[in-house]
């Protein structure tokens, strides 16, 4: 079964070594986009992963390409003229208390002139689920009503939806909220951090409540929520489980949330268990977390072992 | 006595060693503008050299700002929303006969935002030379005006105007043409590739003939053209001197075009006559060809040896 | 139309900037193996490329996947049991007089041990073309016996057969010669080094002259010898084609002789005529020693700019 | 306002990622002094930040002046001929237990044979503040003299003056303390760390003790003490206010004593209360610690992001 | 006096800075070898120290030998033909929860055909001690029965002799159980981390308890088990002395135990009593894992350094 | 037989990737000495080689000895306080016309504190060759006299006595010629760089007349002079061979000089005829420029490699 994905994707410019962008004299490169995270934690779990975007036909979108498929995804993409823009995100790694910095410069990118006319939707037959986030709608109109349609096609057809809710700075959360419950109606799964939860629909209570009252009130089939170092929540059938973080080292925290994302599909759509599907989602943003870059290497024995580990330290605990 | 100059300048993100942008994992970070450029390799011979610019206020516009601080330069800038966007230029090196290739992000960057009434034109005042150039023109309307403004005021108060031709590849050369030529009366000194004058100006003919043609035509005091690794030409009263350039390893030919331009402006402010102003720049030029990145590093002494070997060399060869 | 390939690919440890294996503090990771380099070459050029092969579950054969899918592979990879070796390659740039230096360290690698019932021959059908190479065969008794019937599968089902003659240093010539020469009834196209021919079929005469004696003894359909940076010579119909290459300054030779192999398969399976395909060939092997890595970047359009170069220089030159 | 300061600077070679410099391969190139320190942190804050020294005219000396003016003084330095010393410190980062090692080679350098009358004391007049250190002084007699005399010709002109006390190992405690104690009446503003005053001054109690003390002993306006990863004391008009600082993950600590300085510094001369200054100044003194290199990066709105997390933490302990 | 040791060493290629094996796109060479590591330690504490090896005539065996050298060690190598392989260990360190992950690849390295004959023993004579290791034994029959004749040969010649137990993941626990018993009546120090002891022997109990059980059974002289970063105990005469680590920021903890049998074997030539070898062994290897790579780079002040504090830390806590 | 050397030896600090000192953001870690790097050479050739000096035991003076021992020197230091300098040189690489540059920070070293009683001469005893310069004579009146006593010394022992000439900057010619001169009735052996017997003898003539001069005036046993890319003399019983170097594509030259000496040093002491030395010794300077850094890394092998290859190149051209 396949997972497809649609999404933006910018080259990440990360300053090295605990250094300040003001200063730093190298940068190292990656690829980071909400929805190729995503695809990349589900394929490195052996689930077909496509990824639908548009790229310029530059050296820097053909790098973009090159990396996910080099990530294991299938990278289907819209060529744009090599002129066009390839969005950018700059990165600086904090250490407490200095935070992490975040220069998004995606505005304008090639793939925000989108139409959904340009994608062939052939991709979504048969896929096992679809998914696109906020983070890339908040980019243009063009790919409000590219995700909406993509959205909406996918349900019309069968497919199970899943949406990200994080806008990733990109938009106000007023300005997310009032878009992003339009679509409500044709996402099956919802994925998204507490704290974008509590910013976007401006709704307060615990990660519980949270997850309880959006799935109650958007007929959700599971909403899958992060806590960050803290865990996280999946709500399904009535029902929300709660997962603890074990302490972690962080090496570069981008993309861990994407990670989550990504194993909330992979083992959904694998039909596992809510609490067996949270419990890897956990591990697998534990171990994105780290590893430098956006994208996660974290295999299915990989996240297994973390998560016996987190097992025994529960019960070692819970004695 | 004062360079005042005014310009657009990006960050410069070059691919290390060789290294194709489509696969490098890191890139070296520099700071690139034309008339940035100029003004540095005039700081380091001794100039004061003002730059005047607009920066978003962010790491990546402080970045900038500091770094031509730290070439010498009187960083005056108007500070845009840290939003805003800051230009980049993606640059690879290639090795014959790959080509280099460039990549250039400056559109829509905070500068381009940049009328005329939002810079303070008492910098001018008493200056001993303004320099802009085309390619700060090339990325909005609003430069266009902004630069015709600042050499008009400057003309009008007196003081020396100097002028780049090259668009760096920002404009057609139908696009540039028609604009650069209105700007002509108010110009006093014109520095350009001999290729740019071909291309820009629509004419023919050899470097000399060029310069000559220009000079009269549009009555400029001095016409000054690299011919790159071929040396260059100087036009001044009627007279039009030649320089070769010693054979060189070029390292990164980024910017030493405007190392020339740089060196003929601290030159012709410092009272030099055109064959020893010729001869600094093509070995300033000459030298900036075999440094990493695109700004100048040469000091008066090292053009001063690179001088007398050049000296040297032809004598050999006149033997 | 699909290229298939199979072969051996090694991790090749580069020591950086000219240092020497014996000091260098570290390594650049690149892959390296005759079939993926030549599938990488024209994947670059469009050619949908499979590379069947067989690699340790481990993090290194991992990477070794990872990497060639990142340049564009279908990597239909056999998975050893992670404790299985990984092959490497560790590599010293030299620098005139010094040579370059190659420590070969393959001999027991996890695809040694593939024996032909191990893969799946539906990859071949309906192939464009079939390419293996000595490289591999001369690991172990089970590779010879692998290749030599994927040849003769191949060739049985009607499947355009190519063969690279270099061992790459792993066998002597005279047992090359023996071995090779077996196969060659199932092979269309021969795909070599001009010393390679010398050396292995113990041959003497011109580059045209060692074509035209192999095409007509084993009735190749083509033979294509690369010269190296003297360029290189295509056989096609009784006709022998020969091409010169450009000066170029070598960064990285490695991987280059497989470029132009990849590069005649590519246009070979296009229809292309035999001077173009010698020239395109050739100008890939001259780009593909301008790059760090066995990969080539290069593209069709990168290709068609050194071939139109190239021309131009014959051009002037016979003037 | 502006604040000059007077000092020596040395070149910093840090061996990276918490290498050893016995076996380290390279080292990262940095600009270490304790009053250039914080001249730029001051600097960051907008003062204007002067810094007066003596450098030899070789690439090493040009390369501290270039970066200091990147980081935003205005290096007013005293040319010596280009054959005499940079002074250098070498920096090897711990890791508990292992502690940092610095091996200082400043002996000798170019500066240490600056006499009073080798600078224009042009630049103290009207200055806000005039700020030197016994790590200066402690490197030659002249240095003593020329210390010694700039503060008492600040103090003369009416300019406050500000001292730092600890001597970097560079003397004993006995002699510096002899040296130190004859400058007190020249002194409003005393800086240090608190280990510093036990040993210079010989003197114990709490760190509130040790300011008291001072202060009335000396007669100083104010005095600043920082107890490192412990916060830091100001007394001032009677009372000594206290601030603890918040947990940090220490990137580098070098040159955060010296951020420490120069906040106090600037927000004394911008007139800031006690308490306000001393919590600024510890959060820049913590910010320095997270950033790899001796020079300040922080803004005053990173200072008060941290200041208002610190805040924050206290509330919530204390309730 | 002189520690002679024997064993196998390996090229050690790290991946950087958190980077994953699988992904990295350099790796940072070392030397790692338990025996040789050991040596080192002991070198560092001024211990003329021997070690016997074989290793190809290649650019990488002739690097193991150089680097082994530079850190002080006199290498005794017999030299096999440069087409033999080196072996080579793969390293990424992790971060919690992610594991370290260590890719063995010695199997088949020249060392592995050493015969006792190969060597001389005359270094044997007149030396303080010898030291080898299952680490060495589990990689080929012939190593087996050299490093049983080396034992049995220093022992005949009066010589102390140490042996380390663990296999380092080379044999299973049984196979290293059954060939390692049967050397321990010519073994006079034993050296192991709790953990093999416990795999190895298949015993249980604290280390104090198997120390003793292992002490008595086999007439040892001294038992020194390390616990990793919870110190290690030292058993000798009767009395099993016990010794916490100190906390610390692990950096890398490859070579950790090794420094710590370098240390016992160091202070037990120089008749230290079993409180200050055990003391000074914890503390080597507490600063090993300070440092990156395997090699030790504690001098004698940098271990009584750690020592001291730790003593002060326990007194702090015990009053 | 060995060869004892005694000389001043200096961290040596380059600039990486063709990037000037004024802008490095890091430095390459060598070591660099005139005797150090030839006795480096004449053990690479299997020659027992021991380095006489003095360091600081400090990390920067461990750091030297084990660089030396690394590269098979017996490197005999006399240990100083750790507080003492430890002499640096700066490095940039030059890419024509750009020169290469040398800071040279050696003044005040531990070294330049030795008197020849700090030294045991029991080294000297017995030994096949002694070998200082004029580099480490310049540094100290100390170490004019301890030179002068250990070449005496040597030469009243029947130990063959070599002497380098060149001051390396340190001297003005004027200095230098005075007191090199006295030495020459010690010295046996005589190594230099042609254009040093011009500017420190003040002679004229080509490289043999001033080989024959000098041999002729000061009783030599040899005299050999490397003229850098265009070859070396050698001078021995009234005949001169010459030798001219093969084209080299130059990576930094730094020891390449002293590579000469050690080899011609190595081949002297092995009994070798003047013109094998003498290709070997060519040969040796040639391979050394095409590494980084001052220490050789060729082996006899590579040696003879090149000597073949221009011995092969020269018959070409003579045909």
């Amino acid at each position: 079964m396949t997972l497809v994905t649609f999404g933006e994707a910018s080259l990440h410019l990360a300053a090295p070594d605990r250094e300040r962008l003001v200063t730093a004299d190298g940068l190292r490169v990656h690829v980071d986009g909400a929805e190729s995270n995503a695809a990349v934690a589900a394929a490195r779990l052996g689930v077909e992963s496509v990824w639908l975007s548009k790229l310029p036909d530059s050296p820097l979108g053909r790098r973009i390409a090159g990396t996910l498929r080099g990530h294991g995804l299938d990278a289907d993409v819209v060529w744009a003229d090599g002129g066009e823009r390839q969005g950018v995100r700059y990165f600086e790694r904090g250490s407490d208390p200095r935070p992490d910095v975040t220069v998004d410069d995606a505005a304008g990118a090639a793939v925000t002139r989108l139409a959904p006319e340009d994608l062939s939707v052939d991709r979504l037959r048969g896929a096992g689920a679809f998914y696109t986030t906020a983070a890339t709608m908040a980019l243009s109109r063009d790919l409000v009503r590219t995700c909406a349609t993509l959205l909406a096609t996918a349900s019309n057809a069968g497919v199970r939806t899943a949406f990200g809710l994080g806008p990733r700075g990109r938009w106000s959360p007023e300005a997310a909220r009032e878009t992003v419950r339009d679509l409500f109606s044709d996402v099956d799964v919802l994925v998204a951090r507490e704290s974008d939860v509590r910013a976007v629909l401006g709704r307060d209570g615990t990660a519980r409540e949270l997850a309880h009252a959006l799935a109650t009130a958007h007929d959700f089939e599971r909403v899958a929520l992060t806590r960050g170092d803290r865990g996280g929540v999946l709500w399904e059938d009535a029902t929300c489980h709660q997962r603890a973080a074990t302490e972690t080292r962080v090496v570069d925290p981008t993309g861990a949330a994407d990670a989550f994302a990504g194993v909330v599909l992979a083992r959904t759509m694998a039909g596992a268990g809510a609490a067996e599907t949270l419990a890897d989602a956990v591990a697998a943003e534990t171990l994105a977390r780290t590893v430098p870059g956006p994208l996660s290497t974290a295999t299915a024995a990989d996240i297994a072992e973390v998560v016996a580990r987190m097992d025994d330290e529960r019960d070692r605990r819970s004695q």
